[in-house]
Parts: C-alpha cells; sequence; structure tokens
C-alpha cells in the first residue's frame, strides 16, 4: 500500500441527488481528485505535464458501489498506482466513509500518454524521459 | 437491438474540460439521460417507480473511451438491455459522435432494485408484480 | 420577444439534490445550454468564434429561483439579448415549467469579449468585423 | 468580517472548461461549499437542521467574475452572514486565488427556510426557537 496519506474531504450538498446519497458519477470524479493529489503528494506535477504538451486521457474507468455515502460525512480514497510503463498507466481506488470506517466503492482507472496537439500516443519515456524516471523513482520507492 | 430511437443531444460547453475535450465523468450522465430516457419512451415511468417507494441505484458501472467528444458536436446513445430479472437490471451503452459516425464511447450500468425507507433489496416481482410484468414485455418485445 | 423557438428539455436525474429539486447551481448551466442554443439557432457559431481566437467569458451572472423544477418535468427557457455593441453583451433569461406552465427561474449573465492568447478585451468589431455584423443584424432582425 | 478561518481548497480538474478555467457555474457550488462549511465551523449543523424537516433553499444567487481561477491554484472563500432574522438568510462571498493574493470572484446567495413535506415557508424562530437562538448568538458573536 501507498506510503501517502490518503486523500479525503466531506462530502458537498451538490454532490447527493434524490435518492439523498452521492450520485454515482460522483465517485468517478473523487477517483479524479485522489488521482492528481496523489501525484501532487509524490511531487508529480500535472500541470507541469500538461504544460510539455502532454495529456493524460482516462481509457477506461469502472467503479463498484458497494454502499452509499451521504450528505454531512467525511470518505477518505486510498489510491494505488496498479501499473505505469510510460505508455499507459493504472489506478486502482478504495473510498471508505471515515466516521462509519466502511468500504463504500471500488474502483479503477487506466491512461495514456497523448500529445496534445496530434492527440497521438507517446511513450512519455522517449519524449519526456526526465518526467518518465522521476515518475518511476517515485511509483517504486512511495506506492 | 433496440426497436427505439436513440437517444441524443448535442454537447454542453460545460461538459468539456481544459483537454477541450468531454469530461470523462459526464459520460456516465449520458448513459443515465439515454437510460431514463429509453426506459419513458418504452412507457416505464422511473418517477412512478419512486413513488413506490422503490429505488434504482447503480451497483457498478463501467465505461471505455475509444475517442474523444468535442464542443458543439451532436452524440446519440443505444442502449440495449442486458438483464432484467426484477432484483437486477443492467444497461449497455454505445456513443456515437453522430456527424463523423464514429463510436466514441462504450459501457455498461448495473442496477439493483431497493426499498426506498429501509434501503433494502426487493423483488420488482414481488413488490410491485405488475410494474414487472410490464416491463418484462416490454423488455422482451421492444428491446 | 424572441422570434426563435424556446429552448427546452427534460430535467435530468443527476440535476436533483436531497430536497427532491434541481440544485440551485445548474440554472445557471441552463442559462448557457439555452444561451448557446439562441445564437446556434441564430447562426451564430459559438465554435467558430472560438476558433478565431476569441473567447465570451462570464462577466457577471444572477438568478432568481421563484419555484423549484423536480425530476420528470420538461422546462422552457426564453433567452432575450439584452444589449450587445461588440465589446459587452447581455443575455436575459426566464425558465419555465412546461406541464405546469409557471414561471420558476429568471436570470441575467453578462460577457464580454476577450483575446484567447493575451486573455485581454477585445472588440468583436474590430477584430471580427464580419463576425459582428453578421451578429448586429441577426440581434436586430430575430431578437 | 468573520472570526472563522476561510474555507480553501484546490481547484480540481473536472471545474475546468476548455477556456481552460473554472467554469463560472462551480463559483455557485463553491459558494455553497464554504456556506456550509462556515455553518459547520460555527456549530450550526446543517444536517441536524434537515433532520427537523427543514430545508434551507436558495431564492437568489449572484456572482461577478473578476478574474479565472485555474487548476492546480489554491482558492479560499470569505464568508459573511449579511442578515438573518429566522425568515431569511443572506450571504456575502469573496473569492480569493491563494498563491496569487487576488480576488476573483464576489457574491450573494438568499435563503429561506421551508417545511420540507408542505414546501412552504417557515420562521425558524417559532418552528425551531433553540436552533434560532443558537445560530442568532453565533452569527452576533462569531460572525
Amino acid at each position: 500500500m501507498s506510503q501517502v496519506e490518503p486523500y479525503s474531504r466531506k462530502v458537498y450538498y451538490y454532490e447527493t441527488d434524490k435518492m439523498s446519497i452521492v450520485h454515482h458519477s460522483n465517485y468517478i470524479r473523487m477517483f479524479e481528485e485522489a488521482r492528481l493529489d496523489l501525484m501532487d503528494k509524490c511531487g508529480i506535477d500535472y500541470a507541469q505535464i500538461e504544460s510539455l504538451g502532454i495529456i493524460m486521457p482516462v481509457l477506461e474507468v469502472s467503479c463498484k458501489y458497494v454502499k452509499s455515502l451521504f450528505y454531512g460525512e467525511t470518505f477518505s480514497v486510498e489510491v494505488e498506482v496498479a501499473a505505469f510503463n510510460g505508455i499507459k498507466m493504472g489506478f486502482k481506488y478504495k473510498i471508505y466513509a471515515v466516521e462509519r470506517n466502511e468500504l463504500v466503492t471500488t474502483g479503477e482507472s487506466w491512461h495514456c500518454f497523448l500529445d496534445n496537439e496530434t492527440r497521438t500516443p507517446v511513450s512519455l519515456k522517449k519524449r519526456a524521459p526526465q518526467v518518465f524516471e522521476e515518475m518511476d523513482r517515485i511509483i517504486k520507492e512511495k506506492l
């Protein structure tokens, strides 16, 4: 498991729907928040990656809803790097309701690296070797 | 394939993100729009199901992003009922960029039926047999 | 009043919150949908304006909530151009619950024109005179 | 000014749009986050108010966009209670880009108190006098 402190925040009112629970699409957004927070905490600056003309779109996402989250509750997200080779990158997520100490959601997301101009796949290893080495080192050491 | 006309609309500006494409979480919302539109077109009134004290939360969702959608484009969603037995219900989705006639996304969602008060699973067949028979008939005939 | 047919669609489930009504932030998004739809119906292509390197950000928005909108309902939006001089542009909105024939929301939005690179104000009249003349003519004739 | 620490967080990637700035509708959501956070920090539990069958919908909202917020930036929200009499409640907001120390947005929101069943206005003073007194005291002392 990651040595990085899990991402955590309260549920927002506008994230609920008329079932009085967090709308299922918002967990995909929580995954993104937690993924970018993890990268940030590890010293991988996604804004800097984008400034190099590289974007990291989502290839695939999946989510299993075990329990519901409610307004007023705090959740935390454990993120794990499932794979990284500079061409593809995978993350696994577990969302917990903190006060109840219950697992509420699990999921995965898979990403590639694209040139922002041409929208064609790039190998981070070739295109931005320093960023690749740095990410590779951090993932091996901390994640 | 379904005999029902696919759901279709334009991409909204607020659905884009700074990659200039539709944010990946919004496809999960498009699935919901298309799913409820399908039910509506078939004469299955979800608001009525909820008024019987039954909700239909999402158990699982997955999405593969084949191409991107852009602001100004029209998309259509083909929805198929993958399974229905009154306890669980599955849908499969294909989203197309209409002007380009290209498949942009595929996905699935799985749902159960819950009592809205107790949040425990119910069998639609037992709890609301008329709604079950009607849905079952429609799905067999049209979907 | 505008000669253009009002923008209309059904409320989406994900637009509701735990009060079982459309979340108030979503009306700001409905204003945007209706504003861009109006421009589109008039032959003013906002995607084309952006492709000229000009963006039209929001300077100010306000919204009064008279009644609530519910899932399952259809709403329509009447949009009026309140002002246009190529430097600033204002819109007024009225949202109606179609089935109830009731006014649910009124609002306004004010916009300027910016160079997308420098993010400094531009006069559409000087920067893109053809687009300005076209918009001016359409607004005078139709809106 | 309020004695309560301003609400603060990072901009999420999904809050941006294709202008590469935070979409204007999201500031209305930030207002809500900050408003409920303020109430929470003061010991006013909005979830508890709702559990008494009282909701606090928005009557009116307005927002002026002075500057833009970008992905990667941190913002803070200063909230002030503009008025409170148990029938109506007003809030004023100032959003700052923390790293730039720049004011980016100002706004207001106005709310009433409704019975959640009947959706008719209630006076908090009559309906929930303890909550009213507590809120009144906190607002006078701290806000």
